[in-house]
């Protein structure tokens, strides 16, 4: 099969929908939220159902963005990319120029997976995982004392943080009651102090997690903590735990307790269902819940492949984003789960669409003269209802939502009070905000009235289980990956955070400077860096 | 004196800032960051520097924006607010017609406070709340078995949580290391089946702030804490503490330890040091420590009655903001604290900010043509340096950011690794994304190219004191009103949470319909809402 990689503003499509957005579905008139448009406009896959008959579309706009998606070609490349062509480049410019195999991490319950090569090295670290879980549970592995390990530290930041660090939340409910983890990601010396500070280091594993082994702040809070080891008097290399990339300065079994590896094909920010998730959340939800999650993002994963977009949910719902992002003009994207388990999950993805697609530059090269990635924040439901949601509702600037619910509770621990039970206000409360987005209301009081027509959408599913949570995860990575194919950018580097690297380390440098010499002046007079430095008053600290 | 009320179309800055804003200072011109730039645009005020030689002004624009607070009588409207004026009201619709005065239960270190009664009221419980405190350290109030109790459960929701909360991590450094708080705030039963998870009952206080006495969420979940003491066998009176208005459903002292009030002239999102944030700190961080954040607040609140915007920091934000919305176009704003303990300050000012300036209306009753609040979103750097900034460097859409740093860490437990401490690690980074979101860099490669002129600021201070923590808050609070004054809007009201609750109501209706009778329906079959409910599947799970 051959792709055209043809940029976003070279198909026929975005034409036509620009005419389409002159008038975009009315929600706000009488009837137009009818009973039989809720139901023509929800899509069932696996455990969610998808409602979007509160977007602006219609026949015609659904019509058109089946054609785009056809034009770019974007299930095609979405399969091909599961089978292992290099998608991670820009045409004619030095860029990374590797496979993208996140897939493959979960492509494991088929004979004959899409990368065989990728699937049997995610397969065998799989195995090396289940024997050292199992290791721990049979006590063949305890600490010094013959002691049960009953805590995990996760040093990561970025793609070896947000997503784990999302997930164990999500599924608390499910995690071995004997077992906590904690998250150490930041720089800043006082959020490892804050980890440590109640923590028995004896019973504690560290999972150090970089792929490329040379992390700044990673390796910087590993060090910390392993002087926290030693000051306590305990070995360090009978705690600590790699994940790294085969190679890499991490990559030394001597200094580990255990070592697992991930592959330079899964970037940081796609790589949860890899071992950089899969050693913690085995460690705390067991390692048959960890293949529930991977059963789950394979199966959406498989799902993805269909091609009409009304039965292929990231599909449409990258579609419909591009609907509101390019063609409506609205900037940002709000993600409200109501599930108070689901608390890191919109900063996961934030992460995961904003570093793969907050690009300027086509995979050909060229300058984008049309947007790409959107802003995505949001918070969890009921409590965004009495924090930010009247600028959603009544402010000056359209807020797309895509609200994710579900049925049941994960605890079962409800009760009713006042006739419903509190999952059926949770819920209650989620739908009616759809509503009241779309919908509106007028109202002879002007600060009263709701202009409606904000488009939103709704995923419903049973209850967060850890299936659910990976079908989630999936869905949302393909869609980021979808809209990367019709906007045609290269959805896996991050050229974008290098600058900033480099001026810190000649900050660095003059932080050092300053130590060694009280009268240090850097040989450019005029480094922004160091008259910013004075400014702030970090001279006079030293 | 006379304030005017004018509204922002109607004033003259803004034609002239609209003309400034078609060629804006360019800095990515070589040597426009000159350390003579960085010099110029620094403020100090009480603990804080601003640096906003990264803004993209310069002193004509300067000028028109010190123009514009003037015209707007931004200060003189402040200064009647702390003296008692109605100001949140909409002339000529039926509206909330309240005084503010958050500002009133800081201003407590003065003889002559700007609104005596208030103050008075604001004294009378502080000294309540000492009694108690003192009542607590010397055991005279202790559990039903004369243990001292270690926890305390927080419920409330939005303002009655999100700024407590904030203020809880931000100084968890400082708190008694005997005592622990946890927050409840979601309708989520999973949100309490959490918390109450793995807690000692009977040596736990539970801290209920709702000021109507009504809010869904906290009955919702006061309820079910109630019920989980009563199944421990304990006394829920012997725990239970309210926060509340007078004469609210909650205002009943025979179900509570104590009782605290807070009134009707401070809004939940502006309450933090009221009662409402001052039983959990007072607890968390001792009475001295609240104190201090008080009378940071209160420093604050007083340097904001300057009038040169050059010598008021909420004041010039305020102003900047403005320029960056109104005259540049940019629809969102990124507060991105290098600093992990401020984890839920964007959260915070996310809601203080969006729920006061999400507005259409101006305070005349005539609709805005004009953007008010923008989107407000963030996270703690370095973390957001291995998410986001990819797009914040690199994407199609311009954010401004303002940057929140601090020389020295909170816990003194740093070490230098490889010539630097941590903490000079994370404001090296912070310094370097500032320059590197302003400058841009170019580059033969495209993919590598960073066009620059992405306008920030630094706010600085030397420690995250509970002090510093104080003059923080208030000076975003101050910020935020300052906004609303030159926009015209009232920023003290929240009609646009109305809707929602309504539509909420009425499905649960259906919800106790459909349990009462299998085969129900509502009299109006084009409900949306019932069609939502059963395309969610909602029907098929009773």
């Amino acid at each position: 099969m051959t792709i055209h990689n043809k940029n976003f503003d070279e198909m026929s499509s975005p034409e036509v929908l620009r005419k389409l957005a002159t008038s975009p579905f009315d929600l706000t008139a009488p009837g137009s939220l009818t009973s039989q448009r809720i139901s023509q406009y929800t899509c069932q896959q696996n455990s969610f159902t998808l409602l979007y008959s509160t977007q602006r579309i219609n026949e015609a706009v659904l019509a058109e963005l089946q054609q785009l998606a056809d034009e770019s070609q974007a299930v095609e490349q979405f399969i091909m990319m599961k089978k292992g062509a290099v998608m991670n480049r820009v045409a004619g410019c030095d860029s990374e120029n590797r496979q993208v195999l996140h897939t493959a991490s979960r492509d494991i319950f088929n004979e004959l997976p899409a990368e065989p090569e990728a699937s049997g090295k995610a397969r065998a670290e799989l195995d090396r995982l289940r024997h050292f879980l199992n290791d721990l549970r049979n006590r063949r592995l305890t600490n010094q004392q013959g002691k049960i390990f009953t805590d995990m530290i996760q040093i990561g930041i970025g793609g070896s943080d947000l997503g784990p660090r999302a997930l164990y939340h999500a599924l608390a409910a499910f995690r071995n009651p004997e077992r906590n983890v904690h998250f150490v990601a930041n720089v800043d010396p006082d959020d490892t102090a804050t980890v440590l500070r109640n923590l028995d280091l004896s019973r504690t594993l560290v999972n150090v997690v970089s792929k490329s082994g040379t992390t700044l702040e990673t390796l910087t809070n590993e060090e910390l903590v392993r002087r926290a080891y030693v000051q306590a008097g305990l070995e360090p290399r009978h705690h600590f735990i790699a994940v790294t990339g085969k190679g890499s300065p991490m990559d030394n079994p001597d200094k580990y307790l255990r070592s697992f590896y991930m592959y330079d094909y899964i970037g940081g920010r796609y790589s949860t269902t890899s071992m950089v998730g899969g050693v913690m959340l085995g460690f705390a939800l067991g390692h048959d819940n960890f293949i529930e999650i991977l059963k789950g993002a394979n199966s959406m994963d498989i799902g993805a492949e269909e091609k009409d977009i009304r039965k292929n949910i990231p599909l449409l719902m990258a579609l419909i984003g591009i609907w509101n992002h390019n063609f409506l003009g609205l900037e940002t994207l709000a993600i409200l789960p109501y599930s108070q388990a689901l608390i890191r999950f919109p900063a996961h993805i934030q992460q995961c669409d904003m570093e793969s697609n907050g690009k300027s530059v086509s995979r050909l090269g060229t300058p984008l003269n049309h947007q790409s990635g959107p802003i995505i924040w949001g918070e969890v439901g009921t409590n965004g209802q009495h924090a930010f949601y009247q600028l959603i509702h009544q402010g000056t600037t359209v807020v797309p939502v895509e609200f994710i619910g579900f049925r049941q509770n994960q605890y079962e621990q409800d009760m009713d009070i006042k006739g419903t039970t509190s999952q059926e206000k949770l819920v209650a409360n989620l739908l009616a905000q759809s509503i009241a987005l779309a919908c509106g209301r007028d109202n002879n009081n002007p600060n009263r009235r709701f202009p409606g027509n904000r488009p939103n959408m709704v995923l419903m599913a049973d209850r967060l289980t850890p299936r659910a949570m990976g079908e989630l995860l999936a869905l949302y990575e393909t869609k980021i990956v979808f809209q990367g194919f019709v906007w045609n950018i290269n959805s896996f580097d991050q050229e974008g955070v290098q600058l900033g690297k480099q001026l810190a380390n000649k900050l660095l440098d003059h932080f050092q400077g300053m130590r060694q010499d009280k009268s240090y002046c850097p040989a450019d007079h005029d480094d922004p860096g160091w008259a910013l430095l004075k400014a702030a008053g970090m001279n006079r600290k030293m």
